[in-house]
């Protein structure tokens, strides 16, 4: 086979999902992170004349970043022709600008970073906040899936009772999307800010909400704080105990028990991290997604 | 000032100590890692036309990866005509061969790294095992200071009546270089293995060694093991309770402890990794080694 997957330990079942789609083989990668800070890679050695992906969520970008250039450079090295990088989630899309004196805009570094080790790059739905093009970003060839409809999807299957609620203004546009494709109703929450403590917060219809399981979607939960929040507000509303549905469950420290907490009725998630919320499977889209890029050019 | 040295948090006392043997101030480097795994740099923003030394340990070399490369590339943002790195301690220094197949070799890797950063490199007593010159394993500039001298003059000073204890007979070169100057006997342990658990260790005099406190000295202590085993050994002759004193004290996990628990009399340390057994500053060392290559050909 010209195509080979170099999974991350973590990402080896996303890349035996992956791999039939692309035709490949799921070659070996080991990594060991030593209690000393230092990491020892070790890789496939029949990698000569193959094009290469390496599959690596990037939950934790500062400790993968030698790992994933000494996976690279060490695929070069073993005759690979191409290497390119599959990212389900790609850390450091917030920094894409000085918020405060002095600050190293991170967001263009770590493009930069990655291109040197990468000759093509394929995620899922980045944070793209004032870059609205990752391409914009990146220098190398770029691929990015939207998971909008395999959510739907999965809403259409599992809740076809529920109603999609989004968070804000700014939400109505994806937000009715998804719900057109699952065929539920939607409905955008409203907030007004009184004072610093002080927000009302209201729904268009109650009346309509109040029949049917709310479901809140939001594509990076770190801290978890935004997607408590609205919670709250559904709950002080007198609605149902909601489902939430992650794209991105980063969860940072005690955040996903924090959400258990607040009595909500599901946590939902995509495979793009490894976590016990996992429900909806992005293998077929990244492979989609890749199968452009990965060697296309010269197989 | 022309200089401005830019010490990563834990390396701030080092480089107020290094400052005015530089002619250099002290700039600003925040570092903060966040629990999603992404870290915020900020430096100081008056860098316009000075060279810079970024001041970092490479005590765990996988988290700091990217901050050091955000901090160099920002620090050329805001003009620096140069940029050096002070690594106290040097980390990848091991891996500097593959020991088994497919293993990534991560010393020549993280040079490379290194060097697309900065333009020169000082460092202390780097392990080398198989490459006795650090300058072919780096391309840039680079110094290495030596501080068996400095352990010399503390031995001198705080243990006179001591007598150092080299490990084995490899360590008699070094060994026997500090206890000259340090103006005390040396004396270095026999091993004869006949058996996997079964050695059987001696000094060439232990009359001699009786009567004065036994001093190891070690290069790195990670898992501490190799010295934990040689104050056993001591302690099986009938020795006094040992001085440890170890150039880069990595300590990883839980080695200190276990190390003190052996009933050693005292470890000592440099300052090359911030640790409670600090006791000899290599400040001055790492000023001398780096006024040659801070800025010097431009200023």
């Amino acid at each position: 086979m010209n195509r080979v997957l170099l999974p991350f330990p973590l990402q080896r079942t996303l890349a035996d999902a992956m791999a039939p789609l692309l035709d490949a083989r799921v070659g070996r990668l080991d990594w060991h992170h030593f209690p000393d800070g230092e990491s020892l890679v070790s890789i496939d050695e029949s990698l000569d004349d193959v094009d290469v992906a390496v599959v690596a969520t990037l939950r934790d970008p500062d400790e993968l970043a030698l790992p994933l250039r000494f996976a690279a450079a060490t695929a070069r090295e073993f005759g690979a022709r191409s290497v390119g990088l599959v990212a389900p989630y790609l850390g450091y899309m917030r920094q894409d600008k000085r918020f405060n004196p002095g600050e190293a805009i991170s967001a263009p570094l770590f493009a930069r970073f990655l291109e040197e080790s990468f000759d093509w790059l394929v995620t899922a739905d980045p944070h793209l906040h004032r870059n609205p093009e990752l391409s914009k970003l990146y220098q190398i060839p770029v691929r990015r899936l939207a998971t909008a409809p395999l959510i739907a999807d999965w809403i259409r299957d599992n809740l076809p009772q529920a109603i999609l609620i989004g968070p804000d203004s700014e939400s109505e546009q994806w937000v009715s999307a998804i719900a057109r494709r699952a065929g539920i109703p939607y409905q955008v929450l409203t907030k007004i800010r009184r004072g610093d403590r002080d927000v009302e917060v209201s729904l268009p219809s109650i009346d309509a909400a109040w029949s049917r399981n709310p479901i809140i979607v939001d594509d990076i939960v770190s801290s978890g704080r935004t997607l408590i929040e609205t919670i709250g507000h559904l709950k002080r509303l007198g609605l149902p105990p909601a489902v939430c549905i992650v794209i991105h469950p980063v969860f940072a420290q005690d955040a996903y028990a924090q959400l258990l907490a607040t009595g909500v009725d599901r946590v939902v998630s995509t495979d793009s991290i490894p976590h016990p919320s996992n429900a909806i499977s992005i293998a077929g889209l990244l492979a989609k997604a890749s199968i452009d890029l990965f060697g296309d050019e010269r197989s």
